[in-house]
């Protein structure tokens, strides 16, 4: 598309959106879950249609080769729609949040005050490769009272085209304000470069995808950011662990879905349990086709693995590869992770409370989990319905982002001719 | 100073505080109160220390002839020194946020999910003319467990270097870990600059001052920004409102304290009491040497007084002098407002429900106060202790903040060999 041209129609949407988010901020629980009913029935009726435009994104990336991580994030099955559909009935049964009275100062006799939540205004998410952010970021952005502007990645163009159109047509349908949900169909990258100029428009970027996605992002806009990082997440099984509790836990983590970004990468094992637990759990790990890169220890524990560079700490695989470190000491497992982790998803495995308090208090990570896998940091786990992505910093939201994270406040003061003394 | 002294200092300051950051985060409740005791006796203690180096800035601020409202920003007294220790001692008896558990997801069973509030790390407070910053601001940090790095502006700079030296010095003679207090001496405005590039060390930028500054540190900066920005606040005086009460609330909002960004800027009034109030309401400003700017219809119930631009709609005067603006109905004075306000503190004044309702959830502001003079949108008016400043974006903090807002949070998930299905 032509630059000026572009520019016009990315700061026509962004107006629309701007008018809508006004009308929404007003329009009462029923109506917004009567919205998203009726999209539910709509992605219902539709999903031939959504699994063949799907096919064919899922086609087109096949031929040019895009890694396998990328096209199983790409990929959409009836299961997979049937999981996305079902988030949204549970954000219709969450509370809305818009003018729900939040904990609020303490004010003095004469002065009410009430901290309120009103919607963001509009929210701009920009992402990769998977669709299900289509449905999921549009659902959460509405049940919050705010217009939503969508660019996704080029290869989910066709899947994300149609799940923008079904749902449109069906919030319209039921009395959404025209303009509410705005997709950029262009496949112009000047089109992201030309979103991030409307900090006069747009309240949030939600951006979901690589560092360098991220980065460009936050380099070049002065709209505010919630990012959605590299998830560079560790499992530590200290001396004091079940056995079989961590070899579940550790396959569970690796193995499940491992190209997510609450997916573990680098296991650390502690020097007193590295021979009772390494040598079965790298069996298992080998049936289950992991690659496995250890440090000099592991490979004199367990033979014929490759061995860890420095690279290997570093490395968010997002695949079925893993880097095994024996350590220590507690204080190494954790010094390891704030070096190497991404702040992301960290988990223990222990039956020593005060290790495991120690863990929780020492790392610095968005959750800690103790006997338990990284895989449950998610919103729908969480009960927070769906969720719009993991935020990896600390401002505003900090980890799985449900519905009240896309939402302000508002102090109201009521007084009765109160004055300042 | 040299360049590259300059970026060593700066990043020397910088690794310090994240140094002391750690540390600080698990310094207990009773510790961080000591340490706040000791800062309150110091500066009891000093306050004729405090008060001279003040009033060198003073005399030097009059003779480079700086504005009559930086200089009111800038002087403190005996009475304000003892207001702002009073603050302290608010902050004293605040509940520690660190640790507290916060309202978090509504997890499935055999899940124990907790979302708790940690500290943010270190927090960079930069700043302009006023000295009661570099107090309130280091003392709700460190009440949450945060390092602080003060960056004043110059014509304070006696002033916060006296306060900066008697905190530190009473707060490692209390137990508080070295290096969490780092004071940026130099004049250098470079200093900022380098600030701005730390994004691996500054986990908080917040801006108090114009919105040149706060836009320079966005456009420079990853780090996360709370801008505090400039106030152009409203009072609209309904068709049903108290004559009396409004006219004591306009004078409040206007004379109590101009210079603050809470003060009333533009006032508007219904046509339909416009002239059973401003002639009253006119004199007492004229008494009170208020400048009045007037649209037409103003000029033509009130005499001598000259007539308001469009620039005067759009203009922070922060002193003496006030633009009125008579109104033909509710819908117009709320679109005035959210076309020239700033979203910081807005007001109407009416006996009537509904009215005050429809501008509660119309106008977009960080505070809305109905019947109440908006100079009580404050930190310690709203019983937050004291306040670092008033947020006018709408991310992670919205008006006035306090402790809690110095903090981010981390869930705990505990399970019991807990795996992803």
């Amino acid at each position: 598309m032509e630059i000026n041209n572009l520019k016009r129609s990315i700061l026509l949407k962004a107006k629309l959106a701007k008018e809508a988010s006004k009308k929404l901020a007003s329009v009462g629980t029923d109506q917004k879950n009567d919205i998203l009913f009726a999209i539910v029935d709509a992605l219902e009726r539709n999903i031939k249609k959504i699994l063949s435009c799907n096919e064919l994104d899922v086609l087109t990336a096949k031929e040019t080769g895009i890694p396998s991580i990328l096209i199983d994030r790409l990929t959409l099955t009836e299961e997979r729609v049937a999981g996305i559909i079902n988030g949204i009935k549970n954000v219709i049964h969450l509370q809305d949040p818009v003018g729900a009275v939040i904990e609020g100062p303490n004010p003095p006799v004469g002065l009410d005050i009430k901290k309120i939540r009103v919607p963001l205004g509009v929210i701009a998410m920009i992402y990769e490769a998977r669709p299900s952010v289509t449905v999921d970021a549009t659902v959460l952005c509405l049940k919050a009272g705010n217009a939503v502007i969508l660019k996704g990645g080029s290869e989910a163009i066709n899947s994300n085209k149609i799940l923008a159109e079904i749902i449109y047509n069906a919030g319209i349908g039921a009395g959404m304000p025209e303009g509410s949900l705005q997709f950029i169909d262009t496949m112009d990258r000047g089109a992201v470069y030309e979103l991030l100029q409307l900090d006069n428009l747009i309240d949030l970027l939600i951006p979901r995808g690589s560092e360098e996605l991220v980065r460009f992002i936050k380099t070049n806009s002065l709209i505010p950011v919630l990012s959605h990082g590299k998830g560079l997440c560790h499992t530590y099984v200290d001396k004091d662990a079940d056995i079989e509790m961590a070899i579940n836990i550790a396959i569970n983590a690796k193995c499940q879905r491992p190209s997510v970004c609450n997916a573990m990468e680098t296991l650390l094992v502690h020097r007193e349990i590295a021979d009772k637990i390494l040598p079965k759990l790298c069996k298992l790990y080998y049936d289950a086709k992991v690659e496995i890169r250890g440090c000099e220890m592991t490979g004199s524990i367990v033979s014929s693995i490759s061995t860890a560079t420095e690279k290997d700490w570093q490395t968010e695989y997002l695949d079925l590869k893993i880097s095994i470190k024996v350590v220590n000491s507690l204080e190494e497992a954790i010094s390891h992770i704030n070096k190497y982790g991404s702040m992301h998803s960290e988990a223990i495995v222990t039956n020593n409370k005060e290790v495991a308090d120690k863990f929780i208090s020492k790392v610095d990570a968005a959750a800690v989990f103790v006997n338990a896998s990284t895989r449950l940091h998610d919103g729908s786990v969480f009960g927070l319905g769906c969720e719009i992505g993991i935020s990896t910093q600390k401002l505003h939201a900090r980890g799985t982002m449900g519905i009240k994270e896309l939402t302000s406040t508002k102090y109201v003061v009521r007084g009765k001719g109160t004055i300042r003394t």
